[in-house]
């Protein structure tokens, strides 16, 4: 009796010692079984192109149920989330199939501080505290980062 | 007995959990302590450049036996594996040291797409569906990935 | 008295189990816990800005004493570590706060056969082998690799 009493202590502890291993998946898709942040900090345009077809190619591959995935902006690559970026309807498309954005709230503030006024983003730029924070964030919950 | 059944057990399952937590390891270099996925995505040639000589640094470093190496090309990086790119030798001389070469089969569509016919690769470039999907298969089988 | 001995080995064989699972952590900041390594390779003079903008970010979340943050330099990236770099101030400042800067020996080495002797490099650059060697150790050590 007793011994079976510490097994299941022994197989609690055992449990919880891994559950500290295994993080949790905060995530709006509650079927992904993939997780993906996808980072963009550069200046060039075509690398804005670049991650929008990264994401689609993700979507496509896995379908849009059965991955998550999340765009992280800041320093010049924020650019990608202005309001009148050319790639509006992408961005869109994308938002339609779950795809998030993010955008680095220390960077909008730096560039407030050249042009005036902090710079009009897309309505759908979710606004993060600093990017590199939330990319640690996500890749602590399990996210695979990749910057295309 | 009973208690001795119920231990057995027990191990069984904390080995089956911490099991699940191992990834398991896709490589042509059974003795490999190391796995490294070398991302190429980039227009600029110096990158190219850059990329060869972290392989075979990383060769150097551990040794070829020790060590498995797999670069992933995609977007306008997949210019590394055409087939008259100028590093041919570099390329030859890692591939004979185990490095592996994946070319992005969506990036050969979408180059496809613009010159009439898709671009001639490196007959060392083994074609994979999306570059993006195999460095996420990767990551799963403990590559770490490293963009130069 | 057996079925608790038995159990014991069994707890102590989970834990080394788990312990060999769980990476142990070498870094200059006893109570840091977040670890991140940031990795600059870019030629272009805006990368230098932006990781340090990026170090900065994490040292002001975080606060310095909770972040390890060690900035690895390698190839073209490795003009950060010049002695005569325009960021020297801004390196002070970060190196005060407890920032590593780490700078390849093989990229040392390929530049003095180029310009006939290494590079004079910042009294606060330590010297690793290489790079990207230095990365994977500090990704074993459980630190995220950025790269901004």
């Amino acid at each position: 009796m007793i011994d079976a009493h510490r097994q299941l202590l022994l197989a609690f502890a055992t449990c919880l010692l891994l559950g500290l291993a295994l993080p949790a998946i905060a995530s709006d898709n509650p079927f992904a079984e993939e997780h993906v942040v996808l980072q963009i900090s550069d200046n060039d345009p075509s690398k804005q192109t670049l991650i929008l077809n990264v994401a689609n190619n993700l979507l496509n591959h896995y379908g849009p149920d059965r991955v998550a995935v999340e765009v992280v902006a800041f320093g010049p690559g924020l650019r990608l989330l202005f309001e009148n970026n050319t790639n509006q309807d992408r961005i869109q498309a994308l938002v339609d199939q779950g795809v998030r954005f993010s955008a680095c709230a220390n960077t909008l503030t730096g560039m407030g501080r050249i042009i005036g006024h902090p710079p009009d983003l897309n309505p759908h730029a979710q606004i993060v505290d600093a990017g590199v924070v939330r990319i640690m964030e996500l890749q602590q919950q399990d996210y695979s980062l990749i910057k295309p």
